[in-house]
């Protein structure tokens, strides 16, 4: 038996689920111990490296979570918001890291997780790239130091399937830069020029929204001034970035005391 | 006396004016012989460089265009539409070249020109830039050659006082892309995108407008497909560009037949 | 049975391999019909869809290349130039379009596909993307419509594991260049400076490498004036973009007279 | 009489001399009250607005400079190391704030300001761009944030007079990635690649330096993965950057105690 942090991925069939499971067994650092589908799914109880269409990896899939989380050290989970919940309270019973991806949490499933972090490390994060998170950050501290001669513009941009504008993450960004500056963003936000804008107002925060072919995602915060210019810029190049984050996120977890945590923790900044 | 082509400057006191006066001082290819102010402007009777808060230019400011024009081989306009059709008659008197880099013209002013154009070389360009002018070559040219599997983006940034969006050239350059493709602009287009848009319809060509500091002007289009992206990229550094390419269409326009021109016969493109 | 053109895909084992044999089998435009190997690998004989670790395909790999040439209408080939000079002999036997990838033939290898040639149609390039071949295309044009107050400099990007600088794709671009200027690329080229360089030379034409992480393939072809820059740029994001084009090329070359042709042709360029 | 800070510029002739008159002419927040030049220069004596070809500013070009700085409260010195350490030791006795932007003092001629010092502030840097400065911080954290699996290069851009390569700031980033990292700059650096380079070594700082037009300085850091790339970006694009840079360190000099400082310590970095 292996000493490395076992691993299990809830969602297992879907594409990040996938993408997690080949991230899990590609790591030298942990191992792949479990893989969760919902009741009644097709995958349940066939070897999940099968179901993916390659060679079997001696897990099954089970619909039995609790059972697979007590014999993991962490669960690495981007599901939907009351699967997550439901899984975060098993977690807790099983005294597993919880590292959450799942996206679109209210502000009142979000407190939901309380309970569950007062027995377990719960690591949460809208976007588990260790870039995008350091960039938000620097952003930060560079809406700190520059004052508003410099203009703020966000520019981000993502495949064509992609069906709301600015991201997720741009608007991350944006946050980042009005709290530097001390503002609020949705007092100085400028998404969607179009038409006659009049004059750029002093203080604002644009946005700009690129979509085509496949890109993964890219993200430039711009700093500019009548003389030079400053450009924090992010670009994830493949989709593995984010499963590679949540793993990371999941072994910084071992040890370490419960409680709720995110990404700026796992990056120690 | 010289014997380099002379040019008479129309609009003398303006920004755009005042550069057209330096930039045909800095030519060895051409001389100033004429700087036209409008009656009553108290630049009128001044020497021109002493006006501009410079040395003496030895070239005095006049309200008499039909005389200026009458001494030169070229005029060069970045006026205001009226003032630039009265000039056209006054240069068509004169057998003098005129380039106009006057914007806003309507369909209705510009068909005004045919007349002058029958008797002295008329070159106009929304855009005098020579490498604006080849971009949009070179875009309506890979727009044939790449099919829809490729989605288009043209992406600009200016300047924080520019009051509407997209630019005039990223129009321009839209409008040779969708003609490469055989489709009208006007059905593609897609700009300021934001909030919920739904995912991007195959053949749109999109628009973002950036603004910020003192950019003088920067032009993306973008083709991106799921493996490759193909993007071509002008970007103006220097203000003067504009009136240098205005300078090199009068020089061009020396011998010419009469005819209305743009500046894609000035590149030979 | 299918009335698509069937494709063989030479050197199947291999990464160029694999990828082929996945994007022939992705598309709806043609048929795996045929998988070579070298006589003695591990891989004949077996199913080629198992052999890569998936599925069963219904396609035997083989190391008798003119049986398998024999029952389709196009070969795809990145093999070595000995390899490729062999099939080239066979393809022509057997009617059957050849597709050469190979990169790091020799003149004198070159000049032995030319009896192959006579027979049938030959579709060489070092580089299959489109997206690429339409670059040098534009770079050419681009070199000759604007002078040398323009400087040109090519700036790529590879993955770390990439042995030599700058990339051959770096250096067609350039030769686009030169070739646009009427100049010859030995007698301008300036790659990697470091240290005391001087002035740079008007009419040099600059190489820089930059290399890091898995970046699959950037090149950007930058002319640069005192106020503007004119760049053409490419991007490839997805390795797959060479086995595509190579489809387009088998496909492309379907019906046409025997003769050797290159990605130009095939794009129409 | 102004109660602002009075400004006296050395070096009033040079081209960064004249930016540096222009800047503080500009400012509402410093006036200026000398311009010094070397004895025998024939811009001594002459109302320096005036030398410079445009209206008299009412401040005569001087070569006593120990005169110059009695009546000011900071000297701004873009010159030649020897000048300014003799300037340095009349700013001293005068107790004048002494800005220093000239470049290329050795170890040992910085260490000859040091009883300078000690009676006067001086703040010394090789750029003053607040710009740069800042992303030399970032580069640091960043550095030391993300693991050798991010490759990084340093790719910076000037104009086509720059005589060497890679820039001093491309070196002084590289220098704060390195040490970010804990290494040594001189046992990881990689500059001007070109032809066998074998495989990139993992840990290795590159350098690619572009040269072309009028290009005022352009640098980005970039830290690349097989998954994606954090870029960090500085821009100029106005020559009077780094005289602004210049006057902010002299007002923020007011006041100080006498010392050495950067402008890391002006930024409040």
């Amino acid at each position: 038996m292996s000493n490395l942090p076992g691993i299990v991925i809830t969602g297992a069939s879907g594409r990040m689920g996938q993408m997690l499971i080949k991230t899990v067994m590609a790591s030298d650092k942990c191992t792949l111990v479990g893989a969760v589908e919902r009741e009644g799914h097709d995958w349940v109880g066939r070897d999940v490296g099968e179901a993916m269409g390659g060679a079997a990896l001696g897990v099954l899939v089970t619909d039995d979570a609790l059972e697979a989380f007590s014999h993991a050290q962490a669960v690495i989970d981007f599901t939907a918001p009351e699967a997550t919940l439901a899984f975060s309270a098993l977690a807790a019973q099983a005294h597993c890291v919880h590292v959450i991806g799942t996206t679109g949490m209210s502000d009142t499933q979000i407190a939901k997780l309380e309970p569950a972090g007062r027995h377990t490390t719960i690591i949460r994060a809208g976007n588990m790239s260790l870039g995008v998170n350091l960039l938000t950050k620097l952003t930060k501290m560079v809406a700190q130091a520059l004052d508003d001669e410099y203009d703020i513009e966000v520019v981000e941009a993502h495949h064509n399937r992609k069906v709301d504008a600015p991201s997720g993450t741009a608007l991350m960004l944006g946050e980042a830069a009005a709290e530097g500056r001390g503002v609020k963003l949705d007092d100085v936000r400028e998404s969607g020029r179009d038409g006659i804008t009049g004059a750029r107002k002093q203080g604002d925060i644009g946005f700009s929204a690129i979509r085509g072919g496949d890109i993964v995602g890219e993200h430039d915060v711009m700093f500019i001034s009548g003389e030079d210019r400053v450009i924090l810029r992010h670009v994830a190049t493949d989709r593995s970035l984010f499963a590679k984050g949540a793993v990371k996120a999941a072994l910084w977890g071992q040890g370490k005391k419960p409680g709720e945590y995110d990404m700026m923790d796992v990056l120690g900044l």
